[in-house]
């Protein structure tokens, strides 16, 4: 039985511009180190799974940024989709590449664009979580223990233990939560059975293809129209049809709030999104006074501020707590408070159709 | 007696970085309005002063962007300095030129980069002054009726009015204050009998050289040097010998301060030295927001700021009171009230030896 991974690499991420572009969203930014968020993804699970049963689904847009970052990648692994429509068609149509591989496969579901802080103890997680998908039809996922009151993730509700493997542990899940509010995160946090939701699953294709099936059929009959064409002439337009008309929707919302199937691991690696500018800031480096740069600079009385700019010099006198990032031909200065609203500014350029800075 | 106009434009002003640069400094910049400061100074005295005798001293790396912007002005009106000495010995070496034209001349001289708002008052100011410095041997200075208790500029302390001609005022001087404190200011302000020093005179050549021999005696001795070459092959080699070895020291401090001859004339005709960006932000047309904004923007939440960048689209969110300007290589952000310190900035520039950005 075959273990495959799927890096989902759809996003076209806002969070991080200037920086991000439609054609060079988050994933393929080395914000953190020296590679990109998905070459270390990509690299991260190499000793568990080899390269060539590991897929990637991308927009079709970012096919040589993602030929470029990672050359080694076989072409028939990068799946193109022709617009995001959320985890749940994505997974499903990588699922079907797997299938005719290997009907009994084993299969990692990774978002490209994470971080992990410790590598080993992701790897012996990872291996927990396959090991208990080849005995059992599990919708598995991992959930991170949280370390704060966060109320930028959805959080999941343990049940009872069922498992312990390698000082890793499986649990049954009550419910999953969508992103709460501060004092419902506080209460999250304090009762010690919740954990952050990370978007990372293990199953067989069989398992999750058998949960599309149930809980979202109408995906599911697009997913065996393009079935049929896979290695035909018609595969790209029928994957184009199906996506035209499929709703968006995540995996979490189209089946993991609702299967029966779902077990958790608890995961403790250090582990982050990286959803913003102010999350990036935390995993920088930083100068005695707090400040995470990147570039030339001639900083005067400046505290705890962000600031990219590889191409400008930027001179700062008295500020504090600053975003400040320039990249081509945009520049971003926002308290690091504010960094959740640089998706707004996103919207109004898309809004104002202004295309050179998208 | 035929009247001239001496403007100094020799310095290479540092408070405008990043758009002032040593090859650009703030008087050729359009700061405010469409025409640049030494362009609009320039037309200011047209009306009053015929083009073939008004005078510019620059310093010679600045040759060429004075004729780009301002084509007309005959060759032979502009002076060149090796290196700046401050205003003594430009105006010392200009007196000498046009002393060879009419030994006679009554000259208004005038800093490059100064905005007036009533230019037709201004012109009433000037004509009162030429008039009296036709009359009698004076050296007229302009002082500005202070609208608030400036640390930034010298004071003038009023001593008997002797002359009023047009609803203009003339005084002699009991005193020249330096730059006060914000106390000292204060008690400027409400005792009434203390002017803004704004830095323009209006004096015969003769008379000016006349107290030059007086009070600065090796500044004379080298103008001297400078006058027997006037007109051949050594003349440039003469001009940066004695260059080299005056002091630098301001007509203010050098004459104006020790001078029995000095008289006032109080102008209302609203005045700034745009000694800075904050300075320029209160010129400059606003948003409903207060914000002073040139070039593309995407502004959230952000008031009472100054953001110049004709290059890149700048986008902020939760801002307030800031200096955002971004011009070629260099990137400026600092609060309104630290923009006197953005000389640190050079400074520190200079030191460090980052040319590109100078």
């Amino acid at each position: 039985m075959a273990t495959y991974a799927i890096i989902m690499a759809g996003g076209v991420g806002t969070r991080f511009w200037p920086r991000s572009r439609e054609k060079n969203p988050k994933q393929f930014l080395n914000i953190i180190g020296d590679q990109s968020l998905i070459q270390q993804t990509y690299h991260r699970i190499l000793p568990l799974i080899p390269k060539e049963n590991i897929l990637f689904v991308i927009n079709q847009i970012h096919f040589n940024p993602l030929k470029r970052q990672l050359p080694d990648i076989p072409e028939e692994n990068i799946l193109l989709e022709p617009i995001g429509k959320n985890t749940a068609p994505c997974i499903g149509l990588a699922s079907l590449h797997i299938k005719r591989r290997d009907p009994n496969a084993v299969t990692i579901v990774l978002p490209s664009d994470h971080l992990i802080e410790n590598e080993d103890l992701f790897l012996r997680v990872l291996r927990v979580g396959i090991a208990i998908a080849q005995e059992e039809d599990y919708l598995v996922t991992i959930g991170i223990q949280p370390t704060r009151p966060a109320t930028g993730y959805g959080y999941i509700q343990l049940h009872r233990k069922i498992r312990e493997l390698n000082g890793v542990s499986v649990y049954r899940v009550k419910t999953f939560a969508e992103k709460p509010n501060l004092a419902t995160a506080l209460e999250f946090l304090r009762s010690g059975d919740f954990l952050w939701n990370s978007g990372m699953f293990i199953w067989k294709v069989s398992t999750v293809l058998r949960e599309i099936e149930e809980y979202l059929p109408e995906l599911y009959n697009g997913l065996m129209t393009i079935e049929k064409h896979i290695g035909n002439e018609h595969y790209f337009s029928s994957v184009e049809t199906v996506y035209r008309k499929t709703r968006s929707i995540s995996i979490d919302y189209g089946i993991m709030e609702k299967s029966q199937r779902v077990c958790v691991i608890k995961g403790e690696f250090g582990w982050s999104d990286v959803g913003s500018w102010e999350e990036a800031y935390k995993f920088l480096p930083k100068d005695r006074h707090g400040n995470a740069l990147v570039g030339q600079h001639v900083l005067k009385e400046t505290q705890n501020c962000l600031i990219v700019s590889p191409d400008t010099l930027v001179a700062t006198i008295g500020l504090q707590d600053l975003i400040i990032v320039k990249s081509q031909n945009a520049l971003l200065i926002c308290p690091k408070s504010k960094a959740q609203d640089v998706k707004e500014i996103v919207d109004i350029l898309k809004k104002e159709n202004l295309k050179e800075y998208l």
